[in-house]
């Protein structure tokens, strides 16, 4: 069964966003820094989902860009499914498009792969595969 | 505990974007028409969150008015609380903008307010609470 398994929301600053989050209540963790993607994060965990507050390390990165163009606000949804290969090869089949043909391995070693916003109504896409249990 | 709700997607058509999540073996459920707020809806439940795809009635709508402006995609996302009167005080009193400044009774009885972008990080932020077990 497919289940959001985070949104990523693009800031400027993650000082802020964090305030706003935890006036609410909420808890915020792992705060962390991933240099090859250019960005530094923090996980506001919501029952089986999260969100993932997207602060820039610089402008020339894909969530620099992002501000640069649309300002602050949701960067990309990501889907948690069961059967990524099936999954993926199901939509190809019927045309959509994705950002990157190939699927990834993630930190922690989930899988992962962009269907392009023209697919899905706008919204860019993540789907996402747990890594294997107990491995 | 705070979890995420729902999001709100707009899209041009709902058919369209219907036949994205079906290929995804996706369930799409509950299409329909809400005439008070201008909109014709299906929802994709996800686990204990669900999308809701809207599509507007006509141009002259809020979903119409956001297609018009930014085009497809999120047009929010809505976190259920437990305690909204609570929730909305504690942001109050620390100075978080409100779409409005009360609380609604929407459809089958559960309560919502929307929380401006400007004091989320640039995300359309619907705060809502269940309507009361067994009354």
């Amino acid at each position: 069964m497919a289940t959001i398994d985070h949104l990523g929301i693009a800031v400027k600053s993650l000082a802020e966003a964090r305030s706003f989050y935890r006036r609410m209540g909420l808890e915020i963790v792992g705060e962390e820094t991933v240099e090859h993607e250019g960005v530094r994060l923090a996980m506001v965990p919501l029952g089986e989902s999260r969100i993932e507050l997207l602060e820039a390390l610089a402008a020339d990165t894909p969530i620099g860009r992002f501000l640069a163009k649309r300002g602050e606000g949701l960067h990309h949804v990501a889907l948690r499914v069961d059967d990524l290969n099936a999954t993926v090869e199901k939509l190809k089949k019927a045309g959509t498009k994705f950002i990157s043909d190939e699927i990834k391995v993630g930190a922690g070693g989930h899988l992962y792969v962009f269907v392009h916003p023209s697919s899905t109504g706008g919204v860019l896409l993540e789907l996402c595969e747990d890594p294997p249990q107990g491995v």
